[in-house]
C-alpha cells in the first residue's frame, strides 16, 4: 500500500472499516462477486467489496543460509518478475517481519477478484528460490464486503465521522495483521443489539483515523477466523492506545480469537523485503 | 465430484444433508453397512448410507523440490494408475490446497463401502513418489447414515424444501471441509429438542441449496470429531453468508469444534492436482 | 487378540468393563499386584486385575523409505523374534493405523504383570530396524482393576446383563483406543451418585455387547488420563451408535478428555503389520 | 535417591510434603536461602528448605543411532565423570523413561543450594556425547520451603500423622513427577480456608506413606507451574489409588494443571540409565 | 543491566513499574514517541516512556555442535562487534537460559527509541555465526509508557512508597521475563475500579523493592500479550514469595496469560553468554 494516495485509502476505509462486520444482502443467493476489470488498479481494488484477500506468513528454513550468495541475491529479481507476470490478476504486497516475529520472516497480502488466481500466484511463488526455502506458518483467506453496521442508513452520525477523518500522519512504516473470531453468543444476538455494540466499538476509534489506517476482510467459513483486520501506522504507541480502547468495550467480551497470531512487520517494496532477507 | 450430474448430487443431498445429524436405528445392533455392489459408481456411492469417507490432508516436504524433475512429472501418471488399480474398491477425489492453506498442499476424499479398502488405498499411496515426499497433516474418518432429523416423517415441510431445491450455479471450483464436534449438553438434550434446533438450523440454509452443495459424514468414536461437513461451491461470498447464517442459530452454542482446521481448496482432476504440484 | 476364544474375552469383559471405573480396596495399602505365573497366557492375562497395559503409537520417519528394501523386508522377522524373546514377560499386540490416522502408522498394546518388563520390551523394540526409524507419538500406561461400580453386590441387575451377553459378530477387523479423563466435579461426587451415573451409562451399552468387545485400563497418576478404553469390532456403524449412546448420558458432562487422540486401526498379526509398512 | 536410608527420607518428608504449599515467612524480605555446607550430602540436602530442584526431561534424537557404538558405550563413563566433577555443587539423579513416555527417554533431577550451579551442570551435560544427541522436552525449576499448612502449630494432629508413618515397602523401582498449578480462586482464598482444604487433602494420604515416598518443590514465578510433586514407589496400583483419593477432595477443583506432563520412569544409577540407552 | 547504578534503576522503577498498566493520554492522537537523543545511554533509555523493548528467545540447533570449534569460539567477538556497530541505535542485553529452560538457550532484550532499528539489529544478528545456528522460540514486543495507576495524582501514598524504596541486595544474578494478558472483563471495568485493584496489587509488592528490580513494557496490539514484565533478582525465594503475593489478590482473577512462557535466566555480559554456549 506504499504508493497510494491518502484519498484512495480513505475511500477504502469508508467501504470496509473495522466497524463493519457482516454484510446481509437482502437476497443471500445473489452472487456479490465484483466484476473484474481488465487490469488490477491498486486504488480501485482496495476500495471494492467482493475482493479476496490472502495473507501468507513465511519463515525461511535454516537451509536458506546454504543457498549460494549469488542465488540468494537474485531472489529479489525473481520475485519481482513473478509479480509482474501476475499483475493483471493479483495485487501483491510483501512485508518484513524478521526480527519482530517468532514464526515468520516475511508475509504476503494478495488482493484478487478471483481467489483461484491468488492461489495460482502463491503456488508459483513456492517454486521460486526463496519460496522453496521457506515454510508457510499461517494462511488467512477473506473477502471484502459492503459496510453493514456503520452504514449511512443505520448509523448516519458515526458513518459521517468515518468519512470525514483522513489519515494525516507520515507515511506508515509499520503493518499489523490481527485475526478476529467471535463466539456463538455474539452471532446469536439480534442485529439491533450487535449494531449497538458496534457503535460503542466504533466511537472511540474515530480519533485514531488520523494516524492508523485500517482494512477489513471477512473469513467465516473460509478460514478458522471471522475477520482479518489489517492496519498501517507510523505511530505504534497510538496504535497500542487504539487497541486498548477496543479492549475496553463490551464487544471485546465476545472475542474467542483476537490475534494468535498478531503479526507486526515493516512496510517496504517487495524487492527490498527479499533483499533484506538475502543478506 | 467433477463429472456427476446435478440430479445425482441432489439425491445425495436428500440422503445426507447438513441438517441430518445422527441416525438412531430402531435396533442398534443391526449392522447398517451397505452391501457393496460389484463396482463403485460415483452417482450411487455418493448417495448411500453406510459408506465410509476418509479425508487425508497432505503437505509436501521440502525434499520434494530435490526429486528429479522427470520423476516429479511422472508422479501424476503413477497416482492415476493407483486410482485405476483400486477403482472397484474406492472412489477417489483429490483437491489442491497449496496457496490457500498453511498445513496442506492437497487432500484426498476416499469413499468406500469397506473402510479397510480405503485404508489399503491410502497406504499404497504412501509408497508412491509423491506420497513418499509428503506428510499427513490431518485424517478424518466418517460414515454416511440415513437422514435422522429432517426426515419425511419428523419434519415434512423442511424435508420437502431440501428435496425441491437444486444446485443451479456454475460448476463448483471450490471445496471446503469443516469438522464439527458438539458438546455433552447438546447430546444430553432430548431428541425432540435437538430436532427443534436442527429445524431452526436448516431453515435459513434452504436459500443456499442453489449455490452450495453439501454432504455429511458421521464420526463420533471413529475420530475426534462428530461430523465431517463437505461443501462445493463456485460462490465463496454466498458460502460465507451461509456459514454466518449457521453461526446465528442457537445450535451454534453447542459447538466445541467447528473447523480447526477449515480446509479450503480448488477442484481439479487428480492428475491436474499432482501436475500443479510438480511444477 | 486375534486368536482368543469368545469365551475368554467374555470373562475379561466381566472383570473389567467400560462400566467399571475405580477400585476402592477396603485397605488401600495392600498391594493389588497380580502374582505373575510362570508363563504369559493370553486368555488369562487379559482377564485379570493388576495387569499393566502400555499403548505406544509410532509413526515412521521419512528416512524409512531410504532403508534398503532387503532390510525393510527383514524387519517383520526381527520384530517376531523380539516378541518371542520376551514371551514369558509380555503379551504383545500390534495394530496397523497407516491410512486411517494422522500421527501414527502402527501401535503396540503390551500387557504385563510387571511394568518394568513392558518398558524393557518397548526399549528393545526401539533398537530394531523399524523402531530406529519411527517416532513415538503417544504412550498411554494403565493398570487393570477389579470391577467397582457394576459389581454383583452394588448393581446386580446390570452386572448380570454384562455377564449374559456374548460377542457374536464376525472376527473383529477394527480396533479403537480412546483415553478418557474426568473432571474434579466427577471425582468429588459421592460414590453413590457416581454409581447411579455409571448405571445410566451402562444400560444402553448392553445391546452392543454382541458386536463390540471392550477392555478398560486405569491410569490416574500414571499418565495424563484417567482411563484407557480399548475396543474391537467388525461393525463400525454399530460402534458409532454405541459412542453416541454414551454421549447422551449425564456422565459425558464430566469428561475433560474423550479421545484426543482417538486411535482407529486394523487388526493383524504383528508380522503382517510390519510387512504392510515395508512395501 | 537409590541409596538413602528410609530414616533420612522420612525427615525430608516432614520438612516438605505434598500437604505443604506455600511458605509465608513473617518477613518476606529476609532471604531464606540455605547456607551451603562444604559438601553436598544426599541425606542432608534432600531434607532442607532453600534447596533448588531442576528437572530436565530429554529425548534422544534419531541421530543417536548413528553415533558409533564405541562412542555410545563410552557415554555412561563420560556422564559419570561429569557428575563426579560437580559433586560438591549438585546432587544428580537420573531416571529412565524410554518405553514409558512419549516425549522423553531419560530425565535428570538436580538438587543444588545455588541454582546457578545447577545451570552450569546442565549446560555442561549438553556438551557430552549423549547431551549433544538429545533434545530437552521439559524443564521444571523449583525450590524447597518449610512446611506451611500441616505444621506442628497449625495442624498438630495431621503433622503427627505425617511424622509417625514410615515407608516400609521394597526399594522403589518407579519415579513419578507431576507439576501442579492452582487457579486464582485458590490463591484468593483466606489462609484459614486453604489450610482447611489442605487438611482434607492430607488426611486420606496418610495411609499411603508406607508405600509411596514424596517430595515437594515450589515454582510460582520460577516456572509455569506452582509446584513440582515428586514420588517414588514400588506399588503403582497403590499410587493410582493415592492419586484417586487426591482427585476426590475439593482442593482438586482449583487445579489448572495436574500433570501435563505426568512423567513416569524407572529408578537406576546414572550409569545404568545411559547404558540402557546405548544399546 | 549489569553496569547501571542502583540510582538510575530506581528512577526507571518510578517511571514504569509493575503497578502501572495503561497510559491514557488526554489526547490519544498525540504521538508519545520519545525524541531520540544523539546517543543511547543505558541510564537514560531505561527510565523513559516511548521506548520499545524487543525480547527474543533463541534455541541453538543441533547443527551448532558441528560448527568448527574455531568458528564457535569466534562467535562471541562477532556478536560484540555487531553490538558495537549498532550502539547508537539500540541498547543490547543478552541472557543465558541454557540449563534452566526448555525452549531457549539465550535471549536478547533490545531497547530502542525506534522499533525499526531494533528490527534491523535483530535481523543482522540472524546472519551471524550463532544467529544462523539458532531458532527463534519467542519474540515479545512492547513499549514503555508513563505511570498510569499508581501516579502522584491518583495514588500518592503508594507512589511515595514506590519512590522511597531502593534495591539494596547484591548484584542480581537472575533475570525473569513474564508476559501478562488480561481478559475483557478487566478492560471493561471502570478506571476507578481498575485503580483500586492495582492498589491492592501494589501494596504487598513494596516490601520486595529491596531485593527484586522490575520494569514494564506495554504490548496490547503489538503482540499477543498486554504486558511484558521484566525482573532482576539475586534472591529467587524472595521472588517466589513476591509472585505468590501477586497471585493472592483479586486482580489475578482477570489474567488469561501469566507466563507461558515464564523465562528464567542468568545475567552475564553478552560475550560471556556466547562463550558459555560455545564450549
Amino acid at each position: 500500500m506504499q504508493n497510494i494516495s491518502i484519498r484512495s485509502f480513505k475511500l477504502s476505509l469508508i467501504a470496509t472499516t473495522i466497524g463493519a462486520a457482516i454484510a446481509m444482502a437482502s437476497s443471500p443467493v445473489v452472487a456479490q462477486q465484483a466484476m473484474q476489470p481488465m487490469k488490477i488498479e491498486r486504488g480501485t481494488i482496495l476500495t471494492q467489496p467482493g475482493v479476496f484477500g490472502v495473507f501468507t506468513m513465511f519463515k525461511l528454513r535454516p537451509d536458506w543460509n546454504k543457498v549460494p550468495a549469488m542465488e540468494r541475491k537474485g531472489a529479489a529479481e525473481e520475485v519481482k518478475k513473478l509479480i509482474e507476470k501476475h499483475k493483471d490478476n493479483v495485487l501483491v504486497d510483501l512485508y518484513l517481519t524478521r526480527g519482530l516475529e517468532t514464526n515468520s520472516d516475511f508475509f504476503f497480502r494478495i488482493n484478487a477478484y478471483d481467489l483461484a488466481k491468488a492461489q495460482t500466484f502463491m503456488r508459483e511463488f513456492r517454486s521460486t528460490t526463496v519460496g522453496k526455502n521457506a515454510d508457510v506458518f499461517e494462511t488467512l483467506v477473506g473477502v471484502t464486503k459492503p459496510l453493514n453496521y456503520i452504514s449511512k442508513d443505520k448509523s448516519p452520525g458515526l458513518n459521517a465521522g468515518l468519512s470525514s477523518a483522513t489519515y494525516s500522519g507520515p507515511a506508515p512504516r509499520y503493518v499489523i495483521v490481527i485475526p478476529v473470531k467471535k463466539n456463538a453468543e455474539w452471532w446469536n444476538m439480534s442485529p439491533e443489539d450487535r449494531l449497538k455494540e458496534m457503535e460503542v466499538h466504533t466511537a472511540p476509534t474515530l480519533a485514531y483515523l488520523v494516524n492508523v489506517k485500517r482494512k477489513l476482510y471477512h473469513s467465516t467459513g473460509l478460514d478458522d477466523t471471522d475477520f482479518i483486520t489489517y492496519f498501517e501506522t507510523d505511530d505504534l504507541t497510538a496504535f497500542n492506545n487504539l487497541m486498548l480502547s477496543l479492549a475496553q468495550v463490551k464487544e471485546n467480551k465476545f472475542h474467542v480469537r483476537w490475534g494468535s497470531p498478531t503479526t507486526l512487520g515493516t512496510i517496504h517494496s517487495p524487492e527490498d523485503v527479499i533483499k533484506a532477507l538475502a543478506d
